[in-house]
């Protein structure tokens, strides 16, 4: 099967990496749901037992939904296309809209499924970037790229998923004006900002509304959304969307959720916008900057701690939505508005994490405290260089250092050697006095003087746990006049067992008297360590340098 | 809004006619759904109560019913896709394969949504007949059609809907050996049928196989379904998907069904069966050609009663699918197999439809019996043009035969000529005498003695009902010799009040006795006559006419 029998467009899709599904022991604070099913589910699922036609086709008109939902936004009944959650409602406007290359805009940072499903229906994206101040729509820029790009589909999203900020309906009606295309409002979270755009659609012909049950309604695992426009598109639409793309027990939910709980929709959106000002002040408070929201969830700016803070959270069974990473939402993590006990739960849980001091901290030496790429591989290559009377190459030398067992670097260097009738102990003879008597003094400090002063200010008692030899450790020590930052070095010497045995990190919490300490190492064995001496461990590497670890730490 | 702001295809679709949903006192055999739905709904349903998490999103990567499907398909995890019902899995290869224009190819008849699925996702079909004769494959063609062209999806439904003929794996293995695209089995209907083609998806790259659990699990109103691929593809197809297509409802209840309901399912494929073999007997049996079926329905050729065998069983609250209008399916009716009560309802209604017979006929004779075009409209013309000294074209003549109230072809004459000093009765006398002596032998019989002796035979009683004078209607039986055939004529002059009073049915039936007849006309006087006579009528049009209502009598 060659590759181009896939159409271009599934040629370059990425394939996407599911959430894995969490147990119901984990509060989620990532997915924008409300707290609680509607309190008309149970009564659903009791009328339905011995009365279930779920071997039949439902009404693939949804006649009755339809009746409901034109009630509930006061629109006619014929300007509503049912569709299976807003998936199905974003891939029918990609279909009824763009033709191969044709192009669609949006303003990201927003909801991520406007792209995919655009693109998946071979459209083109156009990027104009909210604001980056307040995240407000960049309105002029938005008129400016209409007014010269023939752009099919704009997307607004009101209020802004991740943001939760707000178009305003004087400029959603500017964007309707001029465009030659038409306007997608998704208005899924409509219910937390209370303003809609509905009225809009007697005016605007190009004005398509997306909704959803999944957030208003308490019903995400139903899949049941809808779009509204003129009676012309929603006729266009019926002839794309799927004969039946909602199931049976979904539609009549969603029917039972119009006919019996509206008061309880008010009384929700009444309480997550109390909560959603609640956790807006107790977060703020925390020292963090929260973004304004009109949505059942708020954006944070947890800085260069956000990923850290996800983490240490995940530990407490909470889960949110970390965005650090993500383009023009750097720092920032989505937090969904829950009930009180469940919001009180997520800011101690904050409180506990910003709080956690540790009353010591013991590093590792070599790669953590100490560079010792100019001197013990150094010393290596001069000695091997020496007994094999030719230029060894520093790329041999890692390429032995880089074999499992290699940890030693005597008996690294004997094999690199490889000469039977050499002794080991003239080999060790001959590095250390390469090692000693120069390259020791080549080794520089990873972390500057002063932040490990700073360091020392914060937590009072730092330790070291190596596995040099005692004198080597010391004379780094006394080289770089760091005796009075570290209080303690346990050494080869000191203990019996070395690494990954958890000897020489008992021996330093014994010493200090730690209670709540933690291991900065590089390596496996490190982190194996940490682990048996059961106290929590930080790992330098390319993703976590020695510089953020102490940012971090500070 | 211009109309170039949809895409190319979603100008050109059309809007979809939906279904109407009917209610639960009628008896389905239209959808080829089971007759009930599986035992396992109810511990389904009371196990959610209290404990339904509908607010929260299900999981999207449906790790538990893949694991279960894998088992019940014997094909590794990573090879399915789960898909919102067989729609989505279509639209989902339509994305996969398709760039703009490309080809695919079905084989009609065949199941519908296979093609619309592909143009909207701007394919171009090429179709393959099935052979006309057993509705089998025509390989020999689909085989050169795809050596001659890069089709990039040739649909196989095996079992075929709505025909019920099967492919055989030695010709799915011919076509996938043959095809530079990929091979799409539909085996919505496998279980009826007993083989799949599972065992070649290790053997070839490019076989794709389309799964529903609407039928074989009694689960239609659930729209859950999957694909079946190689892992390379199933990755493409699951990037495309829906990042949550099914219901938490619908999920869990097909966990549910492939966990406690297996043997269920058997025993139901298994009743199914039987069921196809009786009713394709009874039916057989009725005088009807039965295609034979692999599937849970069958085809029957009812022949050009098969409109109204559909509509008669509807009165009846039986619902079945008349595809008898349909290119290839002429005269063809698609029935679901049900269970043994509801097959035997089924049958005995159309047995009682076949067995309906009258004791008599009535006819009205002009424009049902006699064709009057070229008597009394020329008599009208003639009379026209000798009181207007110039020759009247028939076209004055049917314009004024159209007005309203123009039934009295006498007074039309009156009208026509339009002059106040010609009186109404030398008119009158002037046309009867065209018509009396002459025009009255132009008139000719629109049924054949021969088929109106066949009638005779077959139904006994035979009258006329009709507005002539006594001796103009008696003239023409007299005329052409059918004093044997008509056994009672009730005209102008036997009533006081003419038709759309029912004075005149009402005398036939009298007269003859009858207790089951129905009346034939051509108007909506006649129609209204029989309404309030209380008997069936049947209307002579160019939708049904006389020739075909005689081969329906007969």
């Amino acid at each position: 099967m060659n590759k181009n029998l896939l159409s271009i467009m599934a040629q370059t899709i990425t394939p996407y990496q599911w959430a894995k599904n969490v147990g119901q022991e984990v509060l989620r604070f990532d997915t924008n749901t409300l707290p609680s099913p509607p309190p008309c589910v149970n009564k659903f699922l009791k009328d339905l037992i011995n009365n279930c036609p779920i071997n039949e086709y439902g009404d693939p008109s949804y006649v009755k939904l339809k009746k409901l939902i034109s009630k509930y936004e006061n629109t006619p009944e014929d300007t509503i296309t049912v569709t299976n959650s807003g998936d199905e409602a974003l891939d029918i406007i990609g279909k009824a809209f763009l033709n191969n290359g044709d192009y669609f805009l949006i303003q990201p940072p927003t909801y991520e499924i406007f792209k995919s499903q655009c693109e998946i229906n071979r459209g083109k994206v156009i990027e104009v970037p909210l604001l980056k101040e307040n995240f407000k729509s960049d309105i002029k820029n938005v008129i400016k790229v209409l007014k010269n790009t023939p752009v099919k589909i704009t997307f607004v999203c009101n209020p802004n998923n991740p943001t939760g900020s707000i178009t305003k309906l004087e400029e959603i009606e500017l964007i309707l004006k001029n465009t030659s295309g038409i306007v997608l409002v998704d208005e899924a979270y409509r219910e937390f900002y209370g303003v809609s755009s509905v009225p809009l659609l007697s005016k605007y012909n190009n004005l398509v509304i997306l909704r959803s049950f999944s957030k208003f309604g308490a019903m995400a695992g139903a899949r049941v959304g809808y779009l509204l426009a003129n009676k012309k598109l929603s006729q266009v639409f019926n002839a794309i969307r799927f004969p039946l793309g909602v199931s049976y027990f979904s539609c009549k939910l969603a029917e039972k959720l119009l006919e019996e709980d509206q008061n309880w929709i008010k009384d929700q959106t009444k309480m997550i916008k109390k909560e959603r000002e609640r956790l807006f002040q107790s977060i703020k408070k925390l020292g963090f900057f929260v973004y304004p929201s009109q949505a059942n969830f708020i954006l944070v700016n947890f800085g260069k701690k956000a990923s850290d803070i996800c983490e240490k959270l995940k530990e407490n069974n909470i889960l949110v939505r970390d965005r650090s990473n993500k383009k023009y939402l750097e720092g920032c993590v989505r937090i969904t508005i829950r009930n009180q006990k469940q919001n009180n739960i997520l800011v101690n849980s904050l409180k506990n994490i910003m709080n956690t001091k540790y009353d010591g901290l013991i590093f590792d030496m070599d790669g953590v405290l100490i560079d010792v790429s100019q001197s013990y591989r150094e010393a290596i290559r001069q000695t091997a260089s020496y007994f094999l009377k030719r230029n060894v190459q520093m790329s041999e030398v890692d390429q032995i250092k880089n074999m499992s067992g290699m940890n030693n670097d005597w008996e690294a260097t004997y094999a690199l050697i490889n000469d039977s009738t050499i002794s080991y102990e003239s080999v060790k003879k001959y590095f250390q006095k390469k090692y000693l008597t120069g390259l020791i003094n080549k080794e520089k400090l990873l972390i500057s003087k002063k932040d490990l002063q700073r360091l020392k200010n914060k937590y009072k008692n730092l330790g070291i746990a190596t596995g040099r030899p005692k004198k080597e450790a010391e004379y780094v020590i006394k080289n770089n006049k760091l005796e009075k930052i570290f209080d303690c070095i346990i050494a080869l010497e000191d203990v019996t067992k070395s690494k990954p045995a958890p000897d020489s990190l008992l021996a330093v919490i014994k010493k200090l008297k730690l209670k709540r300490t933690v291991y900065i190492g590089d390596s496996p064995s490190d982190f194996l360590a940490a682990k048996l001496a059961k106290i929590p461990y930080i790992n330098v590497d390319k993703t976590k340098t020695i510089l953020q670890v102490i940012n971090y730490l500070l």
